[in-house]
């Protein structure tokens, strides 16, 4: 092990490999699988016969022909609870989304039926439950309803909306085939949780329309217009609406309460909505409060899903919102879906893989266009639900359909006198849970960029629109990792006492100077992107030592070691970038001496003449060989005897 | 020195430091500095009395100040030989780059009098020779005339061109007075080869039309339509003008090509256009060729720069092609006059200021738009003539202003007969000289990426446009940054024989394993981008370890070492990520050890409580000591002494 003196001779010393140069085609392969193929997924496919190959082909697309074997009449149990359970939430919450999208109020059933018999076949996680959600179905009002007014066109908006969700599908599942998920890993948590933040608030602010059980209300969502909205026809507000809003609102939180501080009464806060909605109803019945301004549902019609795939709009002026929303949309039910999916694959320690739940997502929203349904994922709230259940497999999904399947052929007649005021009140009972504020704090404390993250997305939904809020959030998080790379971090090291190691010297403020040596480490690839920045603020720190120097009077400054361990790769840019800086090292009368070049780093140093030109003897292995060598020359340096010396510090 | 044996007792060992917390703003304001001021421009003024400030601020935004009172005759020797020879250049030149701009020839001769002026005040460099550009004035002629058209509305078109130049010059001095220079370093050196080659190539493709007499040409400017425009119309091409273009390249070229070789005679190609001129414009004169088919440049109006002030345009439909082009060619401008004052600054060991020449640049334009000057930068070609003609300051540019200005007051009849042709020829062999094919190979033999960054620039300008061409380049240079982020190297590390260094195995094959424990480096910061790849990727080496275990029958794996030197960084995603690859290398009965986290992940990693879950002992200052750490508790390891120990690996 090296414990050799600092004035040893320049013998033994372990040189900086170069790796053999690898063919083009090669290194392009492994490239290519890392970026795109980083699980290896046909690991399992390797030296397997055709028919099994098949099979295993058959059962990463299909999961369920990997666990239906393995099913028993235990897991049917607990599935068939968390199955109920999560369609007494799926009911009454799918006909408040599909009035928040500005759909017909049944729509938000048809889609709790199909798409989750088809996410049962296709999807990996166990815990998603699958549904409409409440952004999804506000960004399509908002972004639909640009196009086309809902109430003068309905039928066009409607299939407008099934043409969305289509191209949300195909978005999502090709994502998932070309193995293009990690897109949807540029969505940052932090950008995430200010992003649903600011959503929830903009859908909560729109439920003031049924609470306070107004007639005209403003198209826009931001903040400013809503305000505007609200307390320009104060004289038109009704207090009996409200009351009743208020009431559930209170009701429904009580429960959350209730069932967070007591996990095993799960079910409390489950059923609140469906009692809340069969509560209303009966008020409203027993009343006759719809004739006295409060809005209720109405006519629901009987019967399953009508094929829609006739309804798809492929024509010119609308084919173009049609898949601009579609794309938004689907990237965030994706975000959403996959994120929730992963969390609680993590607390059951199964593995879900992305780019499969993405096909599994992308096909459920491609049939479910075809059959009346609109934008589904997996939301949050009720997987939460769903896993608290006890839920084993996704046969609670098939469940669920099957409740939901029943309600539309026996029981939409009960929903027709249900209030509007209390649909409202379980979507903002439900958004209020999105508002993660402490998550922010946590951000705050953690990170301060990611909070500005947070923040920023949740001021442009809150005061912008839900797509300016998304793009500033992408826009910051990009930034964030372009600033990374633009302006990385130097440090200056020193020696650690007693040991060999050399560290950043703000961090460990013990380590010891070495007279003569200035020691620096570079903490990210040299890119164009930083290329310059680096040499000014290489210079900046020789500029400094020297200064330094000048004021103590001590050993002058001859070497410049700079660590490159951090250095994971560099382009031509960055290559120019170390020539130049190595002229001007020469011409101040200092040695440049790198340590520990990675091998990218060493390949293409070698490929372009800088290793020759700096001389191989000035790369080292480790920062304390090199100090130990610059140590020797120092000690033992006679100008006469050094003349085959790098020119760089004989003319000091 | 550290040099302890493998199984020693766990005691002496040096303990990560955790930085003392800082002052939110503390920190804020060092990010800010490093981010805006990483040159430190304010050392200077620090402790001076308010004088002296005002003469240093005077001498930072007017060198001249700086420079002139060490002025000496001598040097104003050298610099008039060197003004003299870039007018010689310039004045062709500036007529030609006028007519490619579809503006009159007399704007060259304008843009070459006032900018220089302003730039010898203001401009640090100097080598820099101040003046038009052929990709600039292309890229004013494709974007301004795809609003107006010059023919049917020449004042408008000059109003915006001056329009255009007012927005590039308010551009250029923002973003250097607001320290914002960086976005320039986002134009790669290999982007801006394949931006210049392609530009070049369609500045080219546009001279056929004069060279071979063409009434008619088309509007595009890319390859496909230039080509089916030259090829309808063969009929129609003058062989005089074709004989006369190739004779006049031919002889541009061999100049060139005998000052290249012979760099004592860099007159010769200097005055070689102003001789093209001279005899093309003789040879119309005596043949009357003008009557047969040859255009000649026509009356050139005598007298200096009008103002132009009154002109600018700031009504709505007009001015934001003004300003467009403006941004655009104004980067454009930029990026060009930056990169040719750093490498001449280079050669001569002169520092420029990258923010000051921004300021520079930005002013010179603001007021060439104010008389009748357009888009002026510091072309790469004139400014390497002047250098090689010897100046010493920017004087050689007041010279030149005053050769122009004689030109503008005395000579401009002299131009009438020059014909379009000769002005073609300049075109094409300043041109040829652009289009760095040998630049190209040297990218693709170093690095492939930046050859693909280039070699799309150039397809994007040649088949696509100038502007499809720009964001292609800035496209693919912001990917590989994003690739790199997103898809990070990890590394197996080995132990080097005699040595305490570890390094990757596949750059070092000879290192070896140490059975029991894995190592594994992470060459990037942790961030939102790529910390689900990560989790992956880390734990596909964990699997591949434990098979290769399984084949071989070897010591069981049991530490998971991650070191996180090269880990400048880590977000709250990439917290979470950790905290998850935590429990699942629990789960597995591994213990998971990091090593040399920088101080901000350590800050980090506090703040967040992981490393309370992790445990403080299971952070190292190095390898060397993780893995003696490791070792010793694999060989004194009896599980009843142990209950202490994490329950990570005690329940294997």
């Amino acid at each position: 092990m090296g414990n050799r003196d600092y004035a040893c001779p320049p013998s033994d010393v372990q040189r900086v490999a170069i790796p053999p140069p690898q063919p083009f085609i090669k290194s392009l392969k492994y490239s290519l699988k890392e970026t795109f193929f980083p699980d290896d997924p046909l690991k399992k496919f390797k030296n397997q016969p055709a028919s099994k190959r098949l099979v295993l082909g058959l059962q990463y697309f299909f999961p369920i022909f990997e666990w239906a074997p393995q099913y028993t009449l235990q897991f049917l149990k607990s599935d068939i609870i968390a199955g109920i359970t999560i369609a007494s939430l799926a009911i009454p919450q799918g006909i408040s989304y599909a009035k928040l999208g500005n759909l017909p109020p049944i729509l938000g059933l048809y889609s709790s039926f199909i798409p989750p018999l088809i996410y049962a076949m296709m999807g990996s996680s166990r815990d998603l439950a699958v549904g409409t959600v409440a952004v999804g179905s506000l960004l399509m009002a908002s972004m639909l309803g640009r196009e086309v007014n809902y109430l003068q066109n309905p039928n066009l908006y409607l299939h407008l909306a099934f043409t969305a969700t289509f191209f949300a599908g195909l978005l999502q599942a090709s994502l998932g085939l070309f193995r293009l998920g990690f897109i949807v890993d540029f969505l940052s948590h932090a950008a995430i949780v200010g992003f649903m933040g600011g959503a929830a608030t903009v859908v909560c602010l729109q439920q003031l329309k049924s609470i306070l059980g107004l007639q005209h209300f403003t198209h826009q969502a931001d903040l400013v217009s809503v305000m505007r909205s609200v307390f320009t026809q104060t004289h038109q507000w009704r207090w009996e609406s409200a009351v009743l809003g208020c009431c559930f609102i209170f009701f429904l939180l009580v429960t959350r309460y209730f069932s967070k501080r007591q996990p095993k009464f799960f079910w409390v806060s489950a059923m609140a909505p469906l009692v809340s909605v069969i509560l209303g109803s009966l008020l409203v019945y027993l009343t006759h409060a719809e004739k006295h301004g409060v809005q209720v549902i109405g006519e629901l019609k009987k019967g399953l899903n009508p094929p829609s795939v006739m309804d798809l709009v492929f024509v010119a002026p609308y084919v173009g919102t049609a898949i601009k929303t579609g794309l938004i949309t689907g990237i965030i039910a994706l975000a959403e879906g996959i994120a929730v999916g992963r969390s609680f694959a993590m607390f059951k320690n199964y593995h879900i893989d992305g780019n499969k739940e993405m096909i599994a997502i992308g096909t459920m929203n491609i049939f479910g266009s075809f059959t009346s349904c609109y934008l589904t994922t997996g939301p949050f709230s009720r997987s939460a639900v769903n896993y608290n259940a006890g839920c084993k497999t996704a046969v609670s999904n098939i469940v669920m359909s099957i409740a939901v399947m029943l309600t539309l052929l026996f029981l939409t007649p009960l929903f027709h006198y249900t209030p509007l005021v209390v649909l409202s009140a379980i979507i903002v009972s439900a958004m209020l849970g999105l508002i993660d504020y402490q998550g922010a704090i946590h951000l705050w404390k953690i990170d301060k960029f990611d909070f500005l993250v947070c923040i920023s997305a949740y001021v442009g939904v809150v005061f912008g629109s839900v797509e300016i809020g998304l793009v500033i959030a992408v826009a910051v998080s990009l930034l964030r990792l372009l600033l990374f790379v633009a302006r990385p971090r130097t440090y200056l090291l020193g020696n650690i006492p007693n040991s060999s190691a050399y560290r950043n010297v703000e961090q460990y403020p013990n380590a010891n100077h070495i007279p003569g040596i200035l020691i620096l480490e570079i903490d990210a690839p040299i890119y164009f992107a930083n290329a310059s920045y680096l040499r000014e603020r290489i210079t900046r720190w020789i500029d400094e030592e020297e200064d330094r120097i000048k004021d103590t009077g001590k050993t002058s400054l001859q070497y410049v070691i700079m660590d490159m361990t951090a250095v994971a790769n560099i382009d031509t840019s960055g290559i120019s970038m170390l020539e130049e800086f190595k002229k001007t090292v020469d011409r101040r009368g200092l040695q440049l001496v790198l340590v520990n070049p990675g091998s990218e780093v060493m390949k293409k140093l070698n490929k372009s003449k800088f290793l020759d030109e700096l001389g191989h003897k000035w790369i080292y292995l480790t920062v304390e060989e090199a100090v130990g060598e610059c140590n020797f020359m120092l000690q033992t340096y006679k100008p006469n005897q050094m003349k085959d010396e790098s020119q760089g510090w004989n003319n000091v």
